[in-house]
């Protein structure tokens, strides 16, 4: 077996693509996946930055579409020679929490492990892949978006609740709060405060949809958004960062009976029940059901009514793997595409 | 001023009736209400047991029906003479929070203080109160069911999500727990598990509508739990205790990508964030919006539909009413009705 090349990591910033050995089908329903493209996610800067454990040598990365190369006996629907979107959470699509809509609790759940290589292996293949004709090189990007990022951004709208003509905020100008931003423009929301500092992230807010954009944060970016919104807060409120302070910052947004749609990673964070209880703000989301969502998102970039592949804005080659997760890390960059 | 025969609360378990002066109109949209009937409220016990603070001799009791005797001059809809049902909590009922119907973060709100007494002060009485024949005996403990502890249970099984056909589980069985048996009953849910180990409790659960009860707390009414929904969890958990164990229990009782409904008053609670985003569990609920509720409450008790005031089993008079305290502190009663 000759294996083949993956990003590894080994400590806080040492990121390496090195010779592993190829994936292989281990149960029946899985596939091979050969990766076109793979791209770098916020949260794999957790472990980045050593504020996740790191297993060293593990591989990373988890955002996937390519061609299928290998299929378990038990495959029925996938074939090799597939063009695959490959959801980062793996799911049979046909047990209870998947018929439910949260395919992301599936009982037979798993998650791609090495994204950022040139191969990948898929579990549950017939209900996780989703096929499409191969995309160009103008549409790649927003394919590759849809395997995490923007239904991210997506469960983020509609755990918040968002309704047409809504008020909503979005906390996070990363890649999914960008996106955040895309799905609550789609879902109908009338206005989209987006809390952001950065000139290129505030830009492509506005472009998706934000028609505010607030720059402070904190207590002065809470009382930014009352005074837009009469002292009364958002009607709903879409957390995509994780932390601590993001989420208090979400809660100091949200309107008495309103919802906190988060996403982020919990890091840290203590919820404040006072808060939520006296206020009647709710709190919904956690990883998001990408299978759930990706027909009709998928249908969405396909009719071009949405672009989400703009927030791919460095492009690198396996080879130059660390370069890409030292722009994401610096902020130099919003989203990375990785191609093996 | 003559003054007015009031409960007072000294000291953790230093329950008294004395004399205090009378409440007065202090704002124009006040009323005084001369109280027919009152209550005590699971949540005056967190002060009875002292684990909430005590201004020493001040006025407890929150739940009262009666005769308004007296009102501001900007009160325009109730007159003097009319039986009242005090929610609560005071609300203008046209701000924007009560038309989001919030009425419980009224940007006017107030809260009855003197509900255990001859008379009560009522904040915003065209917005709080609610008009209806001055019940007849055996009426009259429904109707005063509708000032607090039939809508916190209501509000437990709307916050959670509960609709027609669910499967709903209700941690806690004091008075607010089987009201909220009842409101899951009444918004259509199938099957209804109550976590009780009282037998008198268990009995009433049965007869507003628990299909289902669980005697057995914590893990290993967790496993019990699993144990009837074929592993899965419940489709709404309805949580009216309020402490850490029974948060803990009611999102272990939660099925993946289920909502907790939550109307007990968090004392000493950690929210368990990362269970939530892990099976995408969510909380809503809080302070109960009595006002919002009242009106379709009041029909049904009226039609009969219902009989909430039976959680009430036990009856004394206001010079009685530290026995009520203690009866319910030691749960020998499940809520008790105080009648100056």
């Amino acid at each position: 077996m000759a294996g083949m090349r993956a990003t590894t990591i080994h400590a806080p910033r040492d990121i390496r693509v090195e010779q592993v050995p190829d994936p292989r089908i281990e149960e029946q329903t899985d596939a091979i996946v050969r990766v076109t493209a793979g791209c770098i996610c916020g949260s794999d800067l957790w472990r980045y930055r050593g504020q996740n454990p790191i297993t060293p040598g593990s591989t990373i990365g988890h955002e996937v579409v390519g061609v299928v190369e290998d299929v378990g006996a038990d495959v029925r629907r996938i074939r090799v020679g597939d063009f695959v979107i490959v959801p980062f959470c793996h799911c049979d699509n046909t047990c209870p929490n998947c018929v439910a809509g949260v395919q992301s609790a599936c009982v037979n759940r798993g998650t791609t492990q090495s994204g950022q290589a040139e191969l990948t292996r898929v579990g549950q293949a017939d209900g996780s892949l989703v096929r499409t004709d191969p995309p160009g090189p103008h549409l790649m990007p927003s394919i590759l978006s849809l395997t995490d990022v923007l239904p991210t951004g997506w469960h983020a709208a509609v755990s918040g609740g968002v309704r047409p003509g809504m008020t909503v905020a979005v906390v996070g100008d990363g890649a999914v709060g960008l996106c955040a931003v895309l799905a609550a423009q789609q879902q109908g929301a009338e206005r989209i405060i987006a809390m952001s500092r950065h000139e290129d992230r505030q830009r492509l807010a506005r472009e998706f949809g934000a028609t505010d954009v607030v720059a402070e944060r904190d207590e002065a970016g809470i009382e930014a958004v009352k005074e837009l919104t009469k002292g009364i807060g958002v009607e709903a409120t879409l957390e995509c960062v994780g932390t601590d302070q993001s989420i208090r910052t979400a809660f100091g947004l949200a309107r008495a009976g309103s919802t906190v749609g988060f996403v982020g990673v919990p890091h840290g964070v203590t919820l404040p029940i006072e808060q939520m209880f006296g206020l009647n703000i709710g709190l919904r989301g956690g990883v998001a059901p990408v299978r759930r969502y990706l027909p009709d998102l998928l249908s969405r970039v396909l009719a071009g009514s949405i672009e989400p592949g703009r927030i791919f804005d460095l492009d690198v080659a396996l080879d130059d793997v660390a370069e890409g997760y030292r722009a994401m890390d610096e902020r130099r960059a919003i989203k990375v595409i990785v191609r093996p």
